[in-house]
C-alpha cells in the first residue's frame, strides 16, 4: 500500500479526488490517498502551494512532494522540504494557455477591442497579415514553447528568450542579458512566460520596455513580479506600450484601488490563463508515483538551485 | 508579347499595378499590362467583379478572365462570358481568413467581451478547454478547409459541412442536407464559409438555426445571403443565437438603419476578413497567365454550373 497525502484547500480536494483515484486505478497503483494520513507514514505529498502544510520535517518517509502548480516559487524555498520536488506539468494547463495567449494575441493582431466597440461605421481597415507581426515570448518552457509554436503556426515571426540557451523550431531564439535586447526590439507583441524567480524578477523595467517599438502590446500570463508596475504604467501613460493584458499580479486578488483596474488601456483578467485541470494533472500525479514505485526518474523535477 | 488588361477600379490598380509587373517578371512573362487595351487584342482580363466591365462580347481572342475576387457570383451569370473564368485563391487571403476566424473562435471561446467589460471585479471563471468546445464550419473550399485544420490544430472538436462529399484529416466531414443537420446539431460555435449559389442561400434559417444548442453564437465572414436575416435577429431576440460576428451582408456597405447594428449580441465589422493582398495574388495571375501560355490547365477554373 501507498500512502498518498492530499495536502491542499478542501475545494481542491473536492474536483481532484475523484480523477485522483480514477488515475491510479488505470495506472494500477494500490494507494491510500487521504488529507490526514499521519505523516510519519506518507510516501508522497500531493501538494498545493497555498495549503497549510509547510513543514514537511515530520515526513520522514515522504519519497516525493509532487506539487498540483506549474509554479513552485512558494515553496522552492522552503528548508523543509528536503525530499524531491516535483512541478505539475499537465498537459491540460498548457492547452488552456495556449488557447489563451493565442486569443489575445489575435484579439491584438486583429484589433478586436476596436472591432466589439466601433459599431455603426463602415471603415474598412484590413490589419496587417500575421507574417507582417513579430511576437516576442519570454520564457521558453513547457508553456512558452507550447504558446510560441502556436503562434508560428499561424504564420506570426515568433521570436524566443529565455536564460539558458535553446533552440525550437521555427522560432528565433536568443538568450542572456544580450539576447534579451534583441529579442525586445521590434517586438510588437510581448508574451511573458518567464518562472518567477529571483533572476527574472522585474525583467520588464523603464529600460526594457524602452526598447519595444511605440504602442507595442504586453500579454503576462505567467507572474506578477515580472513586470516592475510603476514602469509599466509609466509606460502605458506615455504610449510607449499601447495596451497590457495581465492575468498575474504581485498580490492576489488584485487590490480594487490598484491603478491597473481602472487604466484604459489595461485589461485584468483574475489568473485564469491557466489553470491544473483535475483530470488531466491526475494522469501526470499517478506516473511519478508510479515512476517512484518503479525506480525510475520522476518527471519535472525541480531544480533547487535554479528556482525552477 | 502578352496583351493584359486590367479591369478594376483606379484604387485598385493603384496597389496592384506594381505587384502585378514585379510577378510577371518573376515568371518571365512578357507582357503589356495596362487598363486601356483595345478589346480585341486582349489576351488576359485580370477582373474586379466590381469594375466597370460587364460586356465581354469584343474580348473576341480573350484566353481568360482571371477574377481578383474569391467570391464569382456577381459575374458568374454573365452571358457574355464565354471564355474560361477563374477565380482569386490568394495564400495571403487565406491566411488572413484563418487569422481572423481563430481570432473571433477565440474571442467566444475565451469570453474575451466580457473579460474586456468586466472590470474591478476578481472572479476567476476558467473556460472549458477547446476540445470541450464544439466547432462547426459550413463550407469546405480553400478557405473553409483551411480554417478548419486551424481550429483543429488548437484542440478543437470541428466538424465540416460541404454540400458534395469531402473527407479532410482531423476533421469530422458531414454533406448534404441530412448532413447539415448533423453538422448544426451541438455546434456551440458555427463558422460560414460557403459560396454564394442559389443553393446555399438562407442555409441558416429558422428550421437550421434551431438545431443548434441554446446560445450558439456565429460568424459570418463568408457571404451575407447565407443567412436570412429575419431568422436570425428573430433567434438573437429569443436567446437561442447568443451572439453572432457578422463580416459580410446582402447590402454593403450595411445601411444605418439596419437593427444588426444596434444589437447588444451582434459585432458588424465592414467585410475586412478577408481581403486579397495584392502581391500574393499577383503571383496568382502571373502563373495562370504562364500556365495559359504553356497551354496548361489553369488554376482555380470557375464550374459555371456550380456557380464557383
Amino acid at each position: 500500500m501507498i500512502n498518498v497525502q492530499f495536502a491542499a484547500r478542501p475545494e481542491r480536494w473536492a474536483t481532484q479526488e475523484a480523477p485522483l483515484r480514477a488515475a491510479f486505478a488505470q495506472a494500477g497503483l494500490n494507494a491510500d490517498l487521504r488529507p490526514d494520513h499521519d505523516p510519519a507514514d506518507v510516501d508522497y505529498v500531493v501538494y498545493a502551494p497555498n495549503s497549510d502544510l509547510q513543514d514537511f520535517t515530520p515526513y520522514t518517509r515522504c519519497k516525493a512532494v509532487l506539487s498540483l502548480w506549474a509554479g513552485v516559487e512558494k515553496i522552492v524555498g522552503n528548508q523543509t522540504l528536503t525530499m524531491p520536488l516535483c512541478r505539475m506539468v499537465d498537459p491540460g494547463l498548457t492547452a488552456g494557455m495556449v488557447e489563451w495567449v493565442t486569443g489575445h494575441v489575435l484579439r491584438y493582431h486583429l484589433d478586436i477591442d476596436n472591432t466589439i466597440h466601433t459599431q455603426d461605421r463602415w471603415e474598412p481597415k484590413v490589419p496587417p497579415l500575421a507574417e507582417e507581426r513579430p511576437v516576442t515570448v519570454l520564457g521558453l518552457g513547457a508553456l512558452g514553447q507550447a504558446c510560441a509554436q502556436m503562434l508560428a503556426t499561424l504564420g506570426f515571426p515568433v521570436t524566443g528568450w529565455s536564460r539558458s540557451e535553446k533552440s525550437i523550431d521555427g522560432i528565433t531564439c536568443h538568450h542572456g542579458e544580450a539576447g534579451l535586447r534583441t529579442a525586445l526590439t521590434g517586438a510588437e507583441i510581448v508574451v511573458l512566460l518567464l518562472p518567477d524567480t529571483p533572476a527574472t524578477e522585474n525583467t520588464l523595467n523603464d529600460e526594457t520596455l524602452a526598447l519595444l517599438p511605440k504602442g507595442a502590446r504586453l500579454i503576462n500570463p505567467g507572474r506578477g513580479p515580472l513586470i516592475d508596475d510603476n514602469a509599466l504604467l509609466a509606460a502605458l501613460n506615455s504610449g510607449q506600450v499601447g495596451h497590457a493584458t495581465l492575468d498575474v499580479f504581485r498580490v492576489e486578488p488584485l487590490p480594487l484601488d490598484h491603478p491597473y483596474w481602472a487604466h484604459p488601456n489595461v485589461t485584468v483578467t483574475p489568473h485564469i490563463a491557466a489553470e491544473t485541470r483535475a483530470i488531466t494533472a491526475a494522469r501526470v500525479i499517478a506516473e511519478n508515483i508510479r515512476r517512484g514505485e518503479a525506480g525510475e526518474p520522476l518527471l519535472h523535477l525541480v531544480d533547487r538551485s535554479l528556482g525552477y
